[in-house]
């Protein structure tokens, strides 16, 4: 788990409940308006629901899961594995790497330097690898779209549930005690759908674009380590051209020791 | 039909009415203020249709079935057929797929096969496949577009219906009882505009980009099989190729047999 | 004329303004506040003229005609022309097409063959007709803009109007009743902005655009076919190609004489 | 000058001014709240200016100027010149360019032939203008962007300034004639934020971007004539491909006579 | 750093807390509201946190640093360096190259020649060095990205801050002088929301992006110049092609002795 997701988490509630004490509400409150749940939070699921398929709504649980994952990839302990793998291959044969291919965790690269070992053409090799980045981000986008939605949904439904409840409080416009309660009664939705949205629906979806920013960056950078591999380049090129995709910070500090020994 | 789109629809209406009914508005109401109605729904189909042509305009029933519809292309069915066809063509030449095109059920890869067998060229099959899938696609985002624009458009006249009950209500601001219900009813047409777009016509449009985004996937995928076939590729790549756009799930319940027989 | 564009006016226009006679508005009150027409109408105008050249500008008269016009280039009526030129260029040779040129009516064909015929390179056809392309979408982009502009300053100076309404009506809060006339005479203005935006200016630079998609994929498909003329494409795949840019039920009813005469 | 910067100019200040005349607010009252002006005005610039440097805030005195310019670039007064120099480079080699040089007033045009006579590669002579072109245009987009940002940050300093003078009122409540001047005056800065956001930044940052895409426009039909005459193109085939970069008006009164003259 | 800086910030200051002086309201009361600040400022970065990752978070401080700093880049005194470079490669060989890195201050440009100097290719020196820039240019994005999602959430927390503070004082609706009161502190929340948004969060990203941009401007500028110098491009042609990325008064600066020397 990502310490900085329980972090914002804790933040948020703090901050929006703490807040709502010292102002005089009790949180408790917010949950005594059964109406103004169902309004805001059926509704908001039912258009994601609506505007998506069936395939793509049972996602949902992965999907909050990944809410509180790790990035990945942005470590430099992927630079070694490669330029030895491009030491081995220039030194016996590419063939030689099937024997390394068991230890390698990634799946993704295993795959691509199987393809290798089988002897595709590194255009296949390529096409291959590159169309599985791209229906994999595809995927990974529409997923964010539909937490996304929800977090355009929630304060419109928000909206309609402070609407619902004015026209009733507007009714009997006569009793002013009542009005104030009845527009107070009616603003809980709109807390609600705002609060949904900033507080959880358009954070996740950033953090589900983050983490697959950061898985397309990392296959990419395979990608072409792949490439280069089978190219035969020459490890010390290998080095550079795999850390030119990660941060400086990571980068340097796998990348002395390969420029001392070089 | 697509089961999700009933559950998004039941959440919704549950949601919106149940939750009306709770607050104290019988959803009854919404329906007898039919000036709202009138302001609202009328004005936002007509402009939708002002801003586009009748061929356009022709396509709303078409486009509404297609909110219930099924995504589809996500299913690995075709690769067996793909390999089939690959491994055919290898051993009996192009030539011999002529008589496996009535069988198949799907008229893009009929299309993109019968050009293969009747001789084109890679390049020609490529250019008319890949120019109906951009027409195709461009021809789903104006659908998309049309539906979208009625999701914009109906809150607006929400609010000018909301804005011409004001009107109405406060040139007779002396009597509060009345005023009150006034801005009750002001806001029906409120309501019906926010309504109408998030329940019904955003998840509307959401649904159609996604369809057409899953058969612009589909079709791609037919596209590089079809010129894989003509290329002559390794049945085994072939079959790489193919599941490459697939999602981990379905490309793995079609691979491992395809593997363990290589 | 389009006939789409009279029912999208008249749907607009019944909605908005007989609505608001049942709500108890005469539509005549919305014309009888000639400060808050000229607080929205003028500046709107204003500032779009502002933010463009004098000869954009002068496009505002022809850019209202197309409002109401019909999209063209989806009928498959070029394709047996098209089909016709290729067939007389690889029986008589290229040059053979100069005594067909006057009856052509589209003019970017003719100047597209008449390159043909002078020899032109075809990178050279293809870049002149491209450029012609980019320059044309450029140009009615720019309209679009023009217009989209007014769609998002008509609402502001309706807002505006009805903060100068406010701040006058206002300064008078102790008079309730006449409160309640200068409130509803402020949402005038309002009224105008939002209902000038929505039922006017945003379907109206919404057409331009579809009109201007129309016409670039039309143009899109003659030079391609121009281009296959050129090559010298087999009549058939000429046809195939040009189909492959219309919708299915356009296209097939073109194709079955052309696929069955093969 | 640009006369339509005149006459959108006015439309601006006649609408808003003379329109809150009639609504019987003396245009003289919106210069008379000191606050209002100093919490809208300053933060906008000072916004504007944390967001970007110093040498970019520097360019502003020369933005302005730019708000009230004719465009360019759309005359077709240079087909004749550019087919002239074609002429002559087929004539005379590329070489006799050198003295026609000193009398083209375009230095971009100018500095591309200096390319050529100088003897510069045709990817270099492209490389080096498209460069300028790009550098050119991304200075004008954060020029626009600047002008754009003010737009954005003017409206909502505006609800700083009313968010400000409510709270003053509103702690006065109990005096309902003082409460109706304080909301008025709080609705001061409401207008200069809206005013100054679609009567001024907004319509500016688009003169400015129209002005970029009409001079990014010419001077790629420049590098296209360049690279053309370096080619050796022949003179018509030169006029048409610039002829295809200009509106059809333009393109056809300089198209004739060269036509009739091939 | 950058002075324009200090004068935005001073700006916004004077402009709101002053004018909120002028108003009646001293700039001490918009901090005694600690709930206000409580439900605005940690929510915000909570949810900032939430959408994005723990090694993102961290680099807080030091992109609130950059929000100060100059831009760079876009200055010509690169010029003279790169054109002495490219001399001293066309007279001694790139290897001669070795004893200048030393005093390149740049790194980028040093490790760009570095691989020149060690025999590269220079599709792969043009690969490692863009994607450098690539990975750069993303993680600058994703600093401003975090950085612009705080400037959305901020003032839709301040919304939740008010709708907290009208439900508490609506309760008591009886009591219009405490109702006052309690609308003001209410719309204290709202204040810091469009505040921190306007004056901090957007200004922020925007100076982000800006400086992302320059930085990633001459990066591009410093491929070209590289790859040039591999090529032995000539002297002269190597300043024209760095000069055309720069502004034309910078340009303009460094490119006479050079031009009249030539």
């Amino acid at each position: 788990m990502d310490p900085i997701s329980l972090v914002g988490a804790l933040l948020i509630l703090i901050g929006v409940f703490v807040g709502a004490l010292l102002k005089g509400v009790s949180p408790v409150a917010f949950f005594t308006v059964p109406a103004a749940f169902l309004i805001v939070v059926l509704p908001t699921f039912g258009a994601a629901f609506l505007g998506t398929t069936t395939s793509d709504a049972k996602n949902l649980p992965r999907l909050f899961k990944m809410m509180f994952r790790k990035g990945e990839g942005e470590d430099g302990d992927v630079v070694p594995t490669i330029v030895g793998l491009g030491e081995r291959a220039r030194r016996d044969g590419l063939l030689s790497l099937e024997s390394e291919l068991d230890q390698l965790e990634d799946p993704f690269l295993r795959k691509g330097l199987q393809m290798v070992v089988d002897g595709a053409d590194p255009e296949i090799v390529e096409e291959v690898l590159d169309s599985e980045i791209r229906a994999m981000s595809s995927r990974h986008r529409q997923g964010a779209k539909m937490i996304t939605s929800m977090g355009t949904y929630s304060p419109t439904f928000g909206i309609i549930g402070a609407v619902v409840g004015l026209i009733v409080t507007l009714g009997k416009l006569d009793n002013p005690s009542e009005l104030g309660h009845g527009i107070a009664a009616a603003f809980i939705a709109t807390f609600w759908g705002v609060f949904l949205a900033n507080g959880i629906f358009l954070p996740w979806a950033a953090k589900l674009g983050r983490l697959s920013a950061l898985e397309v960056a990392r296959k990419r950078m395979l990608v072409e380590a792949v490439l280069g591999i089978q190219s035969g380049f020459n490890p010390r090129v290998l080095g550079d051209l795999v850390r030119s995709h990660l941060p400086p910070s990571r980068a340097s500090s796998t990348a002395e020791p390969e420029r001392s020994s070089a």
